[in-house]
């Protein structure tokens, strides 16, 4: 059994693992105070092209998340995103346990627009209501989609306009700007955001998001929230030693550049079979819809997700990595076509 | 000017000032445990036909909604209502500040259906999404609209079955319970339901709603959570005397009826000058649709709200209370004969 | 049976009640913002010389407290005060329940001092614990004393330095003004704290605090958390007319001082009896220390409540209030009287 | 510059890091449902000596605490520990931020004593003050000190008796049962608490608490509160492997035991010396009370904290680990000669 079922079904790329045993006996500073960290917060600054911005790093994303709006919403604010935002469903109300409400808009192709953002606040008028403070969106987004540069610009304007922060969940940050149909940077990312995160636990990490933050609202204390809700690191140089290796040598968008062309062997594989797609997705997700025949034929070999179960057919999640090979996306095609005939 | 715009624009019914005023000065014990609060209970315990509920008096709906909710959910557990629902929208994120997220569904007719929750229960399969485990309903709806007995039973069962509390909020019980389309009594809510509440505030008291607890796994420590959440008033007996004076000879009855009356009069008003409404209310809700230029007539003279606001046409709300006389209702038609011509 | 357990035994000074009764009828606004309320918060602003403050009516004061707190302070901030400060004991943990911690500090006759602030604020020195950012004080206080206006200045002079908000718990406000050992006017209060509130229900009201807001930092936005927190009182416009009527004629200055003179009786009377006190209070609550065969016989003809209990004296608490009679007074020391020789 | 400031300065022992990149390349299911975690949690049920326990991994300490103690508690409860607590004083109010108080004792030696509790329970009685619910221990304690077996006895019995959770902080479990005075087994732990942890952090892994859960109360949906708050690592059996390592062949008591044996050798060297000790500590932690000129030169070749700043002289803290060698501790000893001369 081979598992598309996630990007994190392996631990580390080797470089990671040799430079955490290489250093392991080397006493370390705790919870991010340590020269790892630095370097890495250093070289994560150059990258963005911003040397104002505060990094932190965090185990995870929903820790990321519910830390990040928790800091930047008063009690009675809430975080606008769409219906399928990985806040909104997946995360088990952790934003809610912040005390915060997620307002959910229809969004287009998973991604949020400048008339979703309008229409909530245009209905959000007074004290009886929350008052939205906050836009969360993800790139790549829940259904693979990504952001154009136009988007994005678009959405920085009207959060500029409006006042609200603007936020982007970038745990699969790799995967869109590696991309074919890709025109972002990461410094757009930077330039264009109030406070980010690129995501290392799906990109090649053992674990570890670096939380990238510009707006000068949101910076001061960060770091009593982080620990508050127990995502202080005590061995905090673990995430710095990850990131430096990451982004040295390019090595975060290699690795993200490979996922993508796993997902583009396996998108031409199952177009060329005849099947269609449920999101026009060009990152390292992959949404087939499959009749129930291919789908349990299927799943005598590999581990993948229905998203979505319909009487018929359905569609399923095809998630690559920085680990997939080309030969288990070989094998895939391979019995797709042989009980797609 | 005078005011359709809500229930509560005037102070009580005049039997509940002078029962107010006849007992000033005696001392009575704080926090409800005084006799005119026993009294009510027992009364309310009487009505309901059940000796085994507890009874709360809190002072408004949104806190008694919180304290409830709050104290019926684990923290990673949710509550299910309608997208109208007052919890969800008018209530400034109160829910989602007790650390727990709303799931709304589309409803009908602002009334929500068992399709609505197995819907809701077949989407939330895992640790990774919220538990829901609480259906908040309110009767009458935010639409105006109600529901009969065979729709609450339904609810009841799948409720019963699914291991979810059922909660119905009756900030206008009253007045669902006296329309002229009503088919469920005091008692059926009381047997349908594992906790509800009555309103005062909107059916002639100063302030005040009684919570009615039926099941047992919401009883223990409530005080401790009304208190914590700043809703144990402090001369508590205040909230005893107005339920007294309501449930004496039938007092809150009687003047939901006479809100209905008032409703009835509008509406058949309305309807004879060929408008029609937004949502099939027969409770002391309406909302007609009516051309800017009406409205804007009508504005003149008096207050009430825009629902949903249109291009042409706006949906507004007009609300009737205990305390609406039939000659307002006479004068809001004759102007609104006069600007249909 | 006579009750000196607590100054909210009975209703309203009859002028309120009369207010309210006058006006039952007319319509108003809903949640604070009618005339009432707009003329009473004209009428504190002049009262404590400062036109800037925000005014906010509220119905009890542990919501009064939590929302104050709540809205001050960002998650990982924290509330300093004294052990017996009534936010520590008295409300079920109703601070923590907003997310923040109370911290204790040893305090002197119930009164918080200068050197506390600064202890607490040498002992929090990193993002491992929390920051102190607020200073709660009583006035009167939990044990019946007052802070003099060089105290309350030195604490005003130290919070302005440490960038602390100072908060003052007016709930029995009136009772520490108008005592014969007090050197502060109402002008100093709101000169002196950045919030404060006047209470109400303590101090001849049905119910309501008076919350006034002079910092700025505290008032953006500050009518959503009150709705949030299930606090903004549909018919607000009940709160806006009782404090109409305490501030015209000076009338809850003369109830405070009333309540004052009642305690004076006692306690002469008391310590006449050769009984001594635990606290030295001259407001209108009373701490002495009885044995235990002295309580025994009081409890007969009232009710008080035992402040700490020893093995063979006790100190109770004795509360007086605008509604307690000089008869009472008499009545108690005559027992006294008799169980003391 | 050598560091005695904690027991998490190095990375891990060099058997979990083979053990890792062994298995990197292998997949496995994400968030701990995994065969790593499955064989760890076995292990662990066997070590202790229960079939029925839930095994749960988490990252870090105070993610492990505040989801223990927040799963555990109403929201009108609170937690008993000791004044010094870790939750108390060094997680940012981690506790407060999931609604609870923490109720401070004085203790006696770092430890909570029967007493105490009672205390506790005597003074919270009514629904106007939180509800004791549960009692925190950490074992060794913050100040090095560890529990008996009579001492957790009586614990156990009491909280048994007073329907109090009794949960046991672990974060150094393994130096407290390798101490020189222990009289524990680690069966003891998990018969005497209702929940406890086992502290991999400060015991040679890289991060990582293995908590066990034998109330029944405290067993259901538990995953759900993990995952909202963020502590459902992706990477999941990163944490099995660590703990399969560290139980197999007994390596977390030799780890702890070595960290004991240095800790013996700087206690008995600095003895020699003729300094005293704040606390009766013989587990990995000591507190020394050097004079200043003393502190000054150790802190030109040491890192370590002050535990308690005095005029001349200054308690220590110095924290020794698996990783400490035998050479670091005489290097210390020899300082501390010269400059005691």
């Amino acid at each position: 059994m081979y598992s598309f079922n996630n990007d994190y079904s392996e631990g580390a790329h080797p470089k990671i693992l040799e430079a955490i045993t290489r250093t392991n006996l080397v006493q370390n500073g705790g919870y991010g105070m340590d020269e790892h960290c630095n370097r890495a917060r250093e070289i994560i600054r150059q990258e963005i092209g911003r040397e104002d911005a505060d990094v932190h790093f965090i185990v995870g994303g929903t820790q990321t998340n519910l830390i990040t709006i928790g800091t930047a919403l008063r009690p009675w604010q809430a975080v606008i995103c769409v219906v399928q935002g990985h806040i909104n469903v997946h995360e088990t109300g952790a934003i809610e346990a912040t005390g915060h409400k997620v307002l959910t808009m229809p969004g287009k192709d998973g991604k949020l627009t400048p008339d979703d953002i309008i229409q909530a606040l245009d209905y959000h008028t007074d004290e009886h209501m929350v008052q939205p403070k906050m836009v969360y969106i993800s790139n790549s987004t829940e259904t693979g989609t990504q952001y154009t540069k136009a988007e994005l610009e678009s959405l920085h304007h009207l959060c500029r306009e409006k006042e609200l922060y603007l936020f982007l969940d970038g745990a699969r940050l790799g995967s869109a700007l590696t991309s074919p149909v890709n025109d972002l940077a990461m410094k757009d990312i930077a330039a264009l955001t109030d406070v980010f995160y690129i995501g290392g636990t799906k990109a090649g990490a053992l674990f570890g998001e670096a939380l990238v933050i510009s707006h000068p609202e949101l910076k001061p204390d960060f770091r009593f929230m982080v620990k508050q809700r127990g995502a202080l690191l005590a061995k905090g140089w673990l995430l710095g030693i990850q990131f430096e290796e990451l982004f040295t040598d390019g090595l975060y968008y290699e690795l993200a550049s490979h996922s993508n062309d796993m997902a583009k062997i396996l998108r031409e594989g199952i177009k060329d079979c005849g099947y269609s797609f449920a999101s026009p997705a060009f990152t390292n997700q992959l949404f087939p819809i499959f009749p129930e025949a291919v789908i349990k034929t299927l799943q005598k070999d590999f581990v993948f997700s229905i998203q979505e179960k319909g009487e018929e057919r359905s569609v399923i999640r095809l998630v690559t990595s920085w680990a997939t090979s080309k030969e288990e996306c070989g094998h895939f095609l391979s019995v797709l076509k042989t009980c797609s005939i």
